[in-house]
């Protein structure tokens, strides 16, 4: 931790993807952060600093240079982030931890715990299983104290923050004998950036459908993070929707004992009244995306049914903020021991 | 029953809303249906019949009137399809019925069995509650021969269409105790055509939203025909998505016994084997909404989980067509005795 | 000419492609073209032809084989629709030509008259010259007689189409030295179903731009046919709009003379009154994309400003439909003597 | 003027339209400014200001009042930001400036300066003529010295702005002769928030259409900005995209005399060399609405044609940013002598 510094040298690997994009934007108006460098997994392009988003076009920075290790490190940075595939983040951040470099990964290289789970759900031998293990899960509001001074942070994933933060107030009133049922639907930018027929607009306006459906990737790690053992009943199932931000999950749950309004109310209100970043909406009012669209704060409803045994929650987030650039960030300010809201209020 | 008669004379009451227009199309086209006259609801317009839908632009027909009685009778239909509010319906269907006119409502006016269920659904006592028990439920596909030569078809309505397709044929396998839970997701032709700002072009495009999540309208009507009781866990969602055309339905149940892939498949192929317009997809294969978008036609995708314990299924339609417009005319040619796919394959 | 024949059999190269599968989906309908063989250019690949296009899903035809010359030979066909790349269509019509196999190219391999142009315009020597002259250019409703009997219709692009519908009826009143100038705006799909970063929704979405600024494909095809020399001043700008079908074309014209609201209504409505598919609007009464998309016809806006010295003409298409798929079968009507609606009303 | 203050109070009315509530979020940020007090004009609604825009939503700020004058004059504002209708700001603004209150208005009520023009495009007598030639037109790139210290700033129209940035650069190099022809496209926001079929989603998605082309009330204040006299030929069509936020203008000109790419460039540099917010492209490079939606910029790009006796002009802004509430505040800034970029960079 270095609490006494003014600002740290950053560096984003991956910075032309979507999310890398939008965490090169929230960065470079971060007041203690200072980009040192930009590189991106797409070979051999190199790209201006004013065209790695928007609203960068009249400002200066690091140009996006094919990344390079020696470059990467000569740009002696405090904290890297990781916008790169699974198998990239994690062949790099070993090797970046072991130097003292502080890791913030967006990839899912060091979500889940068990390297066996790991392996059959991204289909490789985790090449650094022990860092599984001291990898912390950054999911900021229910992570305690464990990101402070962490050297290595996982992000979330998109689908796992959104179901994440509308099941984890009220995990403990869930009746255990009923699935909980998670109907998420994204926007196509979480699919990356990528040339294929299938995410085209032609073939995806006034379209929608469902995905993953006989097993999404993401399905492991909610399942992690919830303490639900393989039998533990929980149906997710993904859709694509045709917008390009946004994310939002539909969850089912039953409880043990039937629940009242101001039981559930105070459960959420409770769990989120110190988190910047999440508001609880009252009662039967319902998110939409546009509410946080372009914003890096996430919104839950909660709707009882059925005399309280059940209750229908809606959870929102920008996929790419909350979803991923912005959460890095709310991690790397808990890391290093800024206010949470730095750079992102 | 004519079964004799070459043509029929059809009127259309509500030509100028989005499912009235398509109806209109299609009966345009339908070789056993004559277009006598064309009304619509929307108080005082005179529409030309080339303007009722951009493909009968260089048609001919009968323009559309405002709504009159009189000119109604003076028609001399044989049917009357009503595509009008459920207030509009419940009063003029009644009196065309008592005239030996066949009547087929778009609107839910005849699609609940109990009075009193109506009355807590729709908010107004229902002023024919007797035609309430001798109303078709027109779901084809499940309706057998009632619809032969019945003198009033209740359509169903787009969301129940689509969940009791999929529902029905694995019905007597589900486990009672776990909710079946429907995450709908529909198009916004569905509210009709009419100026609301949350229905603007501003507020929905790149937005997707729940409605309805303590109750819509169309929980009692699925709850009525999947034969479900008041106690019967059940959990239904509607969403809207920022497409014109189009429903998704993503239903999770759970077996009261595993069941297997062959189990499953047999049980929906068996259903649908004489059904032109229901596909069923194999096992894992879930549809898009652009599979069916523009066509009469539902597909069905199921996906077993859990070790047969549980399943996921996808069931997509257009709403204005197989969700009302074909639908009607499907019941129509039920009705009538004509081949189902008249005017429709 | 087959006029005596009852129906014709027919193949399409070219069956999986946007305006491919709308040709087949219209041609399985036609009453007087029975489908012999279906082919795809992507090459390996074997589809069932209720996979085209969603309309067929509950049909039958020919499976769409990979292209081979053979097959197609052996198939009988006594027409062939080529809705392939120009570089193929330019290898394969001659061979069929040669054969007494009516073509008719939906690609641009036969539209420009001048083979030097061809080659400035697609970048490749033009394999036979000679039928660049013979080839019929098939926009119907001012090909004359001259597609009756044609053995090569060159099918006119969408751009062209769109803009010469709307400017042909006035060619002559116009100020040879004031630009016309033709603003077009297209759907995605016009770019063919590709694998583009460019195309995804995640960057067309909520996004619009324009392209091929410094010349466009279809400039040189709409000079030649509105007789325009390299002199003429005419500005032709394509732009992308986020939908998949449909075309608008704005089009800026001043006249020599001043004119009159009556002498051009009169001109439009003298070129079209015998056109089933074209509909011209009243004086300033300007179509939109919607009232042509998924139909086979154009419509035509005019709108005099400035005391009658210039004016605004909008024409709209489905740029798969009049601007590929139904003008394709309107010019396969024309030659063999068919009703010009056959199979399109 | 007010150099010495630290923070001015400033007030805005119309805070709930999507123009205002654009506003609100700026100034909120602004550090120069301070929020005293928000009015909505639509009657009765009482708004949260965390309610007023998604980014606002953890934020603490006035709430919005039905407007009153007194409330108005109460909050003591030193500038008061109309975003209102014309006839609401005519009546309002004189009030305001007789009070020494700064009034930055983003309505059309004090563009133009001919009281005559004024009432024949808007249809109604202007109440306080003499304003008409004491406010300043606010398109601060070519403003000059007027907005400093001005007392009421006539905010430009979003077409205008578009089309101005492109054209003033080379207005002196233009064929008197030949019309200026502005092809315009834009997002759904600008025609405001409010209920309205034509607007309604169910219309707008997949299709496009040109609007106003008899006359848009636009083009009275393009034609005086530019110095063009009633004579001079010049046709501005404007569209409406399916896509919410941002515009796009294609121009098309014609030179006196031929120019190249370097007298062309140095034309567009020049005129921007000093200015944050416009960004020149070079030859060729058309920029797309993505660029700069959701940012305060406008970007411009330019190609000759035709051996450089024309070219065309593409212009792009967010319509809602550039175009209303970022424009605003640069005049904002301009008058009160803060940088320009302030809030806005």
């Amino acid at each position: 931790m270095e609490l006494d510094v003014k600002t740290l040298r950053v560096a984003v690997v991956g910075a032309t993807g979507y999310s890398g994009a939008d965490l090169t934007a929230i960065l470079s108006r971060h007041p203690r952060a200072e980009l040192c460098a930009l590189f991106s997994s797409e070979g051999g392009k190199h790209v201006a600093f004013s065209g790695v988003h928007p609203s960068l076009s009249r400002r200066r920075g690091p140009d996006v240079e094919p990344f390079r290790w020696e470059s990467l490190v000569d740009s002696d940075p405090a904290a890297v982030f990781l916008a790169t595939p699974h198998e990239t983040s994690a062949e790099i951040a070993p090797r970046l931890v072991e130097r003292g470099i502080t890791v913030i990964d967006i990839s899912a290289a060091f979500r889940l715990k068990d390297p066996k789970v790991f392996e059959s759900t991204y289909g490789f031998v985790h090449p650094a299983p022990e860092l599984l293990q001291t990898a912390v899960y950054g999911l900021p509001e229910w992570a305690g104290e464990a990101l402070k001074g962490a050297r290595l942070v996982a992000n979330p994933g998109c689908y796992p923050t959104s179901v994440l933060l509308a099941v984890k107030p009220i995990l403990d009133l869930l009746d255990p004998a009923i699935p909980v049922v998670c109907d998420s639907k994204s926007g196509t930018s979480g699919a990356g950036k990528k040339a294929d027929l299938a995410f085209s607009f032609s073939e995806l306006s006034e379209n929608h459908k469902a995905y993953g459906v006989a097993g999404h990737r993401h399905e492991p790690e909610m399942r992690q993070e919830l303490g639900f053992a393989s039998e533990t009943p929980f149906s997710f199932v993904p859709h694509l929707l045709p917008i390009v931000r946004g994310m939002l999950s539909t969850i089912h749950v039953s409880f043990a004992v039937p629940e009242t309004v101001e039981s559930l109310t105070q459960r959420f209100q409770r769990a989120y009244s110190d988190s910047y970043f999440v508001t609880v909406r009252p009662h039967g009012d319902m998110p939409d995306i546009r509410s946080v669209a372009l914003t890096p704060n996430a919104a839950i409803g909660f709707c009882l049914r059925d005399g309280g045994r059940r209750a229908v929650l809606v959870s929102v987030i920008d996929n790419l903020l909350k979803g991923a650039a912005s959460q890095a960030v709310q991690n790397f300010n808990r890391v290093f021991g800024f206010p949470e809201t730095e750079g992102l209020a």
